[in-house]
């Protein structure tokens, strides 16, 4: 079997053993054993628990990120890019519960070189919304452009948003609440918001 | 001097430690120090560091719900009553940057019961934020009410949008950008949407 086969099916079932166990409690003899592969192969291949780890954060934050930039269509209305990226994010994380408690979770809960690590990749995600939020202003025609550091602060919340919605739908086992639904909650939250503030109707507090 | 004020200087003085070493990192003896109190009388009083950094996770949460709450005057139109909520929420987290960071960042990081504490904290935030929404869209005439569970997302989805605002905000050092500024950027964002959909103007998707 060629070694990144082998590779991929180790961090599979790190990712699930992660997810279930903890990073701290998770043993490397049950990773092994659900791999199919001896420990010190594991250790050959991937070198340490720690560097195990690592590894799961970057594959299933890269795939997170792909799912969602596969899902934006630069050719689609600025509402259908926002609604398909939502769409891909609640439909991956839901798909995919062990890698996103891992990046969720466990990443921010071990210390700083996995809490920075996770920090770094989430920032990339930040930065994905935060081009389409400045395209969407673009061809809103907005008279006065939107500042790039709100633009910024927009992609900041919005990806907070999703991440809590995410955390709180996938929890909800056995209620039927589905991803499609979380999609729906936050793009009817979003989009009128986005939409009138990227054609340049602010929402003011009245003078008091 | 009494406990209690004893006991609030020794909480203050970890709060200050927890945030700035991290809850392994932290030591009593500088904790105690720094509360001008000795050590066994810290101890004493506060039984143990876990329960110390319990203790903070507590305080620290319940002074941020209780600014929050303090701030919507029920009896003001919806608009105010968010946009005053979201201006304490961001104005008291600025303004208590190491009791934010305890509650962010530490608190999630170390392990099962602090971080069911924090949640369980965090889920009375998620509360007021829904009964805000909930009366909000009982007082737009909606035709047809808000589902409950709608509800419930939509304050998941602000409060981590909060969250995810009020980090990266208070991180920018120097940036010269203000919590009033971080409070618009979020009323901006949530308010045309929440607005639309507290009178039954849902977006929906084209079909395709």
């Amino acid at each position: 079997m060629p070694r990144e086969v082998r590779e991929r099916q180790m961090v599979d079932a790190a990712v699930e053993v992660f997810a279930r166990r903890g990073y701290r409690t998770a043993s490397m003899d049950e990773i092994a054993e659900l791999a199919g592969a001896s420990k010190p192969l594991v250790y050959l291949y991937l070198n340490s628990k720690e560097d195990l780890f690592s590894a799961c954060i970057r594959r299933e934050a890269e795939a997170l990120i792909a799912a969602v930039q596969a899902a934006v269509d630069p050719a689609a209305p600025a509402d259908r890019r926002l609604w398909n990226g939502l769409r891909a994010f609640f439909a991956h994380t839901a798909a995919h519960p062990d890698g996103w408690a891992v990046l969720h979770c466990q990443a921010r809960s071990h210390g700083e070189p996995f809490a920075l690590e996770v920090a770094a990749l989430r920032q990339r995600l930040v930065d994905v919304v935060t081009r389409l939020i400045a395209d969407t202003a673009r061809e809103g025609g907005c008279a006065v452009p939107l500042p790039g550091e709100e633009v910024a602060g927009l992609a900041h919340a919005l990806v907070g948003a999703a991440e809590s919605l995410a955390g709180w739908s996938n929890g909800l086992t056995g209620s039927g609440r589905s991803d499609r639904a979380a999609a729906e909650t936050l793009m009817n939250l979003a989009w009128a918001g986005l939409g009138n503030l990227t054609n340049g109707r602010r929402w003011a507090p009245a003078r008091s």
